[in-house]
């Protein structure tokens, strides 16, 4: 459980607004750990020892565990349980995109919340309110409604005109009305900052996930002069800038090292204002 | 591995385009089976095996068994194994609503059709195109894209004006776009079967996964009557109607007692063309 009061304080803390993703996949980590029982769990622990004072948040990206089947389960599984025993003011997020008919969110919502504790989960908006609403019924709990994303393909849909507005600024507002819409976040992309300064207008008060900063070649300045609000309401994601900064026997101090960058940067950014 | 064909002939030799959606709950299952070492397995190869003549396709519903954690996933792909293993001309769909972007949804793309050796996933559109191909660059392997879903949050986004067309029907016309269309289906709501005429304009060829029939209200002599072509080019899913018609000892009886009624129909809907 946390509240958004318990977020905000752990950013001031510690002076970043830093989310780590753990996109773990096993042709990009260093080489050693493949003799391991589980080298998911233990690279993702290696990465969590190097930078849990630099950030506030972990974002496991549900694919990349997915894609080992059970095994891969059993790692994702064991790095929440780790997280949650270790580091328990982490913001954990389950990047996983779901959505579906009432009853079918509402398990994944008992999947990601119940099942393996966490914090947060991300969600598409594709079918509506009664597809979303289900996360949003658990207490300090957080789903994270995709707006703009940071993808090429967010050009097909979400900025196109619906009568008078982006699709994705329908969503934002039509969010806004959905029963338990406290409990909202929203997604979006840090490669179309210029968009960020419209949407926090729309939702002022609304924490923002900003992936997109790093590899896919977003500023953090500029999201950072459009997105920060009171309460800071910015979660700047970085994932494989990070967590492969080297595949060396070097990669956790790479990784912190990177950490340690951004987590620099944020705080001249939190101070400037 | 099937192609469209191998589909077709399935259907044509079985007079049936019923697909079963194993959406397995604990709660609902006849209670003789929680005593077991793996209930959702053995309730789902009780209804495979009671039903697996009538229909030409099963759907399990990823939500169901992650939120079940590691013991989920273990049913889930003892399922599929055991589908693969005894049913191979089933087609089997891992409704999964993913999309996420390139690098990601090729990590889920090999999940359900590699580690799991599904036929066909479902996916969501919101995030375009570079969402999407990767699913579609799977041979004889099929992306089923959420069009016009069964649910009431259906109305927020997919069916208002984006531009001339609804929202639906711009997804339609994109994905028709995107590399390797041939090997899309599309995710039509039963309980709109008004909408069907037009959308099989607009894709004559390809077949659509239609939810709604049943427990959702849908009818199914309206969505043939405007939704089959020339090679059937539907797949009619019933879940809960079918798999808990009873949940008393006779549970496979009467699944099987309503997937029967709902052949007799299809049968009689195909030999009326």
């Amino acid at each position: 459980m946390m509240k958004t009061d318990d977020l905000v304080a752990q950013i001031r803390k510690k002076n970043s607004f830093l989310c780590i993703g753990l996109d773990t996949d096993l042709e990009k980590i260093p080489a050693h750990f493949l003799h391991g029982e589980d080298p998911i769990f233990e690279f993702n622990k290696a990465i969590i020892e190097a930078t849990h004072d630099l950030c506030v948040a972990y974002k496991p990206n549900m694919a990349f565990y997915e894609a080992y089947g059970l095994k891969g389960w059993r790692s994702l599984e064991r790095t929440i349980g780790y997280l949650n025993d270790h580091y328990p003011e982490q913001f954990t997020i389950a990047d996983a995109k779901r959505g579906d008919i009432g009853n079918t969110s509402t398990r994944y919502a008992k999947a990601f919340f119940e099942e393996m504790a966490f914090d947060a989960v991300t969600i598409a908006p594709y079918m509506g309110r009664d597809s979303v609403e289900p996360f949003l019924a658990f207490e300090d709990k957080f789903a994270i409604l995709l707006a703009l994303t940071s993808n090429a393909g967010a050009f097909d849909f979400q900025t196109e005109k619906m009568g008078e507005k982006e699709l994705y600024k329908r969503v934002l507002k039509k969010a806004l009305e959905y029963k338990g819409a406290e409990n909202l976040m929203f997604v979006v992309g840090a490669t179309k900052a210029e968009y960020l300064g419209e949407i926090r207008r729309m939702v002022p008060d609304h924490f923002l996930l900003v992936p997109g900063v790093g590899a896919q070649g977003g500023s953090l300045e500029e999201v950072c002069q459009y997105g920060l609000n009171d309460r800071v309401g910015l979660l700047i994601n970085s994932s494989r800038g990070i967590i492969y900064a080297s595949n060396g026997q070097d990669f956790a101090e790479a990784a912190r090292s990177r950490a340690q960058e951004l987590q620099y940067q944020m705080k001249q950014l939190l101070q400037q204002r």
